[in-house]
């Protein structure tokens, strides 16, 4: 493997910078993550985050919502932004002598956007739009709404909100939540690729050292909702969406259980991909992950499957879920281990991936794990500590949502109600 | 950029090597192209190319199909397969210290597969299942039946085929579909990563060189249908497909008729984001893209929107399309050759992307082309000779074909038949 290094600085207002330098690289790739997510949306007022998001990139700075765009296209840089629960997003991928003049277009998206009233409509169209295809996707749409359930609000919220609540937003809101929730106390800035540290140090220093902080309370989440869960929907196909309460990507067992479900989901030897799709074929796609949202974990689970085999389904992959308490095989560890490695080498390569979980980490752990480390821990991952992790919290009490044609049973005879 | 050295070997059988050394990455990816894809599927059973590619992995030389998944995943190897009209396709990224052990493997997929009878419907559940999620998927279903309706049969074939005909494949048919068109000559296996080309080679050779060649007619497309198409289907969104006329990746304009293409849709500064998503608010999602069946080649447009704004983004869209004929600007030209280029630069740096690219470059062309050659070519384009090629050849006669509740109007009254 290459050897990595992750360089950090904080600066006083609370702002991180962290890089790693990846030097065989002409591109080099940023990801900004602001503590600004849905969970902070006031209340009848869900999707603001989002929505404020898009109307940031509507001119900033000296540019007007056309030359923004038009910057970005002449710096080469190929972009994305998005609001998740916990966060605001903005990212990029460019040359990497680029970085910098692009970075200083972003410092104007967070600092000096003009959030053009005249477009106000425009941008609320977009966020339509956005909910409309989810309504549209059957496997997202169950996956939300068991998200909802299990997690409670704020930690269940989807930051695209509603058509309800996105049309109650007006222009104010969007001014309000910018001012409030974009600044720097926990804003993380996270670089990979051809970069020179000090440089960049020295750079981000002059765009945002003089941005006035601002820290986010905490929010509690409540209103849980368990048992089973309904969506009547015509469809040739049933979607199946299971959780259950798991371990947060912050916890000292998180790669113990992160094995479990890799033997569980990871590839096409898992036994969920073998035994639901591959042995029966009954279903196209079938999962389970791991998810965290802040300490808090789950794993979900779920498959699209035909509405006439959807009731096996449900049933082998309660079954196949229920049996990892049992315990996993050597043999399965051996090919997983081998598995997680590769995957390694392939995401050390890519300056994309590495801003990405650089971010991520940051914000999770408040350091790094470098690919070196999390091989390391995996390759001390034995079978008698990962059973006796599973043993202790093993797979029950699910929370299922359905959507499609009729509701399915659970086989613990718990009835499922609809919607 | 770093320099690019393409390598190729062509064996007696037909069989051909091509490679491109990435000496500084641990990893290796690989992509075989078997001139064996869903246009070669008999009348009636349409499907059995890509139900074939399917069997093929359940069971090879010593292993079967649970040690075949197993031993994929040892060697720490991200794989896919899929067949497409004219190909059957297997890839797969890993170290590149397993790539040699991995072409081992595939030689017993493509030579020495079991196709075992007792998994026959296990395998035909599969296929099943990958028909369903394309029904539910809404912009797919519009696409694939304006290819159908615009390129004919096979050209317009896809190669998942439909439940009646997987229904009616049998094993004798797997078996011979399989007898028939798994054969070297016009495969294609392209390697990128860190390589050994000569070793590669001879490994190659010894894998594959006394297989017998079985060479494939060339088959003529017919039937095509042109003209406005509408199918029924209650939902909250609009699917809205526009083809006409484009030019084949392996004509001499292509690149000017790609960059006309790239100013109406490449980036959030094209003119379709920008004027039917951005400006006007009307759809979540809108690209025109330039597709290529063999030497034909085609313009594909795609919209999602709400019904209620559907047949103004349909009006939009028609209109956006068409005034590319009026030509492209100096502005538009300099910023997609920086985005082009900005692209090929992190193209590079990926050896998925560039045995993607090296295979599917060989079988259209005979040769690659090479990040270079096409960083040339982009950065000698003129906006004269752009517009000279649009002017030749405007978008006009569009076919359509939406989806949702209603049908819409084209401009020109064409009136739109129902399904």
């Amino acid at each position: 493997m290459q050897s990595e290094q992750i360089l950090n600085h904080q600066y006083d207002n609370g702002l991180t910078l962290v890089a790693q330098p990846m030097p065989w690289l002409a591109s080099a790739a940023f990801s900004i993550l602001l503590p600004a997510g849905g969970r902070y949306d006031q209340a009848g007022k869900h999707g603001l985050a989002n929505f404020t998001c898009e109307m940031v990139q509507r001119g900033c700075g000296e540019l007007d919502s056309r030359q923004f765009i038009e910057q970005l296209q002449l710096l080469g840089v190929d972009y994305t932004s998005s609001a998740s629960n916990y966060h605001t997003r903005f990212g990029g991928a460019m040359k990497a002598t680029e970085l910098h003049d692009t970075l200083s277009v972003y410092r104007d998206v967070l600092r000096k956007p003009h959030l053009p009233e005249s477009q106000l409509e425009d941008g609320r169209q977009v966020c339509f739009q956005e909910i409309w295809a989810t309504e549209d996707d059957l496997s997202r749409r169950a996956i939300r709404k068991l998200r909802e359930r299990f997690f409670g609000d704020p930690d269940g919220r989807h930051a695209d909100g509603t058509i309800e609540s996105i049309t109650g937003i007006g222009q104010q809101d969007i001014e309000d939540f910018w001012k409030r929730y974009y600044q720097p106390a926990g804003t993380i800035i996270a670089v990979a690729g051809g970069i020179d540290f000090e440089a960049l140090k020295a750079h981000v220093g002059q765009l945002f050292d003089d941005w006035q902080p601002n820290p986010v309370e905490p929010i509690e989440s409540s209103g849980e909702v368990h048992g089973p869960f309904h969506i009547p929907f015509e469809s040739e196909q049933t979607q199946i969406a299971l959780a259950w309460p798991g371990v947060a990507y912050s916890h000292p067992d998180f790669y113990k259980h992160r094995a479990a479900i890799g033997v569980l989901s990871d590839g096409m030897s898992s036994r969920l991909f073998h035994e639901v799709r591959e042995k029966r074929g009954l279903c196209y796609s079938v999962f389970a992950s791991a998810v965290s949202v802040g300490d808090r974990g789950a794993v979900i689970a779920h498959s699209g499957t035909s509405a006439a085999r959807a009731q096996e389904t449900l049933d082998v992959l309660v079954q196949e879920l229920s049996k990892i308490s049992e315990g996993v095989r050597e043999d399965e560890l051996s090919r997983l281990k081998v598995q997680f490695r590769s995957g390694m080498i392939m995401q050390q390569e890519s300056c994309r991936s590495r801003a990405g979980s650089i971010a991520s980490d940051w914000d999770r752990l408040g350091r790094v794990r470098t690919l070196k480390e999390i091989t390391d821990i995996i390759t001390g991952l034995d079978v008698e500590s990962i059973n006796e992790h599973v043993a202790s919290c093993p797979p029950q009490n699910f929370d299922l949502v359905t959507l499609g044609n009729a509701p399915l049973e659970m086989k613990n005879g718990i009835p499922t109600t609809s919607a």
